[in-house]
């Protein structure tokens, strides 16, 4: 993309209201622009990171049979009220609003209750299961306070599978499957150096749900990490009985600020016999499904991501989800060997299918041009100049100096 | 994919308050969920129909220079009171939501208020003019009723541009631009031939704007059609002014049925004089930006799509937005030298790209088969079954019968 036609400027201040380094970074790069607390739009640049990440787990649901479907964000209450969860009381993030007739409706801040509902129509039988069913959808909670920036939306982007099984020795197996799947998300996204199993209460179906925590001094949650067993407990569990069930000794513990990255949850049949979700099992006798439930926030993790690579300058993403894999840097564009050396590198790379930020401005100085390269981020830079004469500069986002080399073979480590 | 997997059944019924063709039938194929009126989840075989067709539309809007972006759906009242449009007097199809501590919301039926103010931020001079902006968002709209399916939503998905000019001329040429663009998206969709551009009245700014109308009985609006210079003019503007104005003999024109898939409209600088979204120009003078908006309904033309391509025994999709390309039906699976044939052709064509859903199920008749395909309408169909020897039997969805040919030449052709 020619950034001379991108729309987006870097803007020199993000709102004052904005304290999480996530978003004042996203927003001066020209990321995401601050809606609301809690309620970001997102820009060409931004979208295409979410895009990616959103890729990335998609590819890994897939490869664990999920089958993806998009649920709606206006809910009916019956469901709800057949759950216990209408209520504000028991749900106390609701966004609710209201039919033309009056009839009250909600907004689904989580998707339990119409998913199973749905699924009456397509299990009847012990043959139809197990199921794996997802979806990449806009959530809506309505927080008290929202001040992480894209670490916690009051709209934002969640993906949540659920999984419908016979029996409970399916559930485990599926669950232990999705642990896996969810940590090789973390480790494409770069996180997976520094993101933890962690043990969290379980409900009355199971003694544990397990939450991914990434360790960041940024983080709302506060874990307890054992770095022998490369394991974590919050807050919730860290007592004597959890201990020994783990075999874990308390004064090895290090206590972690970390950002709640994923979490996974044994339903049991909590919302199958709420919503009367049955199948006939083998025997002709009638039993409640058996459910679990296996989040991600898809924004959440940009801004994680944003949060933990960035350093003085600006951002610093990973390369499987930056919004371009290199950043072509033209300068003295107004000379016009430079203007058809710079041009015929960008159609090369282009036309390779790498994905190029252009920087093709003609009015702006060399040093705002790297200023602003710096603060959005791009992994690979390039650099085109009257200076270089046939070879180009080269440097990595983070490499203070760039090196002088041919322009086929910085092209052809483009194009690896 | 495997149909022992999907996990959607086909239904017998849609509910008894779904009297839509459209919603009927994706209802019935296991393509839709109805949530409530005017509300539908969408599963797997519908997700992949719809976000091809968003595909098609989105190669489009590239093609014409749009930067594809995401708005928010929770809005603050500020900006449309700028506007005029938060009063449920002027806006009377508004959700509205509050926040904890009784903040009123909205949720977004249409976005020229909230991208008018994020552009304010983006454009200062006539040398960031033109920019064109899209995006693919869900759309909340509290019809009163709300009975046609996916062809009148109260959450949809719609695309929206909107186009931000120096000039009034520079506002025409992009305006007929696309146009051009949407009557592309149209014949790729396969409703080029019946899709007509249609005068509408055009507000303060432009004496028109233009709806794509969709001839079909099930449209909810009354088009009149000059089949001679393939136009057609609305209610609004059937008037003498207007025939003279556009050369129009009353007398030819007839009177037909059609669906609204898409409508752009010069908006002028009604919403940049309202939030003061100016630009400094050549000439040093400040002057609110001259603006455009481009609507298609995604979720729409599926309904449209499926509303039209139908026959008595169900669905018929164009190849470009069918769920998958080939239907491979295996007949006496049971038999191990057929199952390996159907194997082999499925991972024959999965391996070369070519989209299959392999009806693999063992425990499903013949004839449960071929009506499960027929209603869920997928272009291409191979038969693989004791009878068919080394060879496959191979049909369109809408051919009688089938022809006994060689495999290699059946998936020879499906590859091309």
């Amino acid at each position: 993309m020619r950034q001379s036609r991108l729309f987006t400027k870097t803007q020199k201040e993000a709102p004052k209201d904005e304290i999480s380094k996530n978003a004042q970074l996203l927003i001066k790069a020209g990321f995401i622009n601050k809606e609301m607390a809690g309620v970001y739009s997102y820009l060409p640049l931004g979208l295409r990171v979410l895009r990616k990440i959103e890729q990335i787990i998609r590819e890994e649901m897939n490869a664990i049979d999920g089958q993806e479907i998009l649920l709606t964000a206006l809910q009916q209450k019956g469901h709800w009220q057949a759950s216990g969860r209408w209520s504000d009381d028991t749900m106390d993030i609701w966004f609710k609003t209201k039919l033309k007739n009056n009839v009250e409706l909600g907004l689904a801040p989580t998707h339990e209750e119409p998913l199973t509902n749905l699924m009456k129509k397509h299990i009847h039988s012990y043959k139809d299961l197990p199921k794996y069913v997802y979806q990449f959808q806009t959530k809506f909670r309505n927080e008290v306070r929202s001040k992480s920036g894209l670490m916690r939306g009051r709209e934002f982007l969640m993906k949540d599978l659920y999984s419908f099984s016979r029996t409970t020795s399916e559930l485990d197996e599926y669950y232990e499957k999705s642990k896996d799947a969810y940590m090789k998300v973390y480790k494409r996204l770069g996180l997976g150096e520094i993101t933890v199993v962690t043990f969290a209460s379980g409900g009355s179906f199971s003694k544990f749900s397990h939450e991914f925590q990434t360790i960041s001094e940024a983080g709302e949650d506060t874990i307890y990490v054992d770095e022998d067993k490369n394991i974590a407990i919050n807050k919730e569990v860290y007592n004597d009985e959890v201990f020994k069930l783990l075999d874990i000794d308390p004064k090895k513990l290090v206590e972690k600020k970390a950002i709640e990255v994923g979490n996974i949850f044994k339903l049991g049949t909590k919302y199958s016999e709420a919503l009367n979700l049955t199948f006939v099992d083998k025997d002709g006798s009638t039993k409640p499904v058996i459910m679990g439930s296996y989040g991600i926030g898809v924004s959440r993790l940009m801004g994680t991501i944003a949060e933990i690579f960035n350093d003085e300058k600006g951002l610093v993403w990973p390369e499987n989800i930056a919004p371009f894999k290199v950043h072509l840097v033209g300068l003295n564009l107004d000379d016009e060997d430079v203007k058809v050396q710079a041009e015929k590198a960008y159609q090369s790379l282009t036309n390779d299918g790498v994905e190029v930020l252009f920087d093709d401005r003609v009015d702006v100085t060399p040093g705002k041009k790297f200023a602003e390269a710096d603060l959005i981020g791009i992994p690979h830079r390039i650099i085109i100049s009257k200076r270089t004469n046939s070879k180009v500069e080269y440097k990595d986002r983070i490499d203070e100096e760039s090196q002088l080399l041919d322009i086929k073979n910085v092209i052809d480590k483009m194009h690896g």
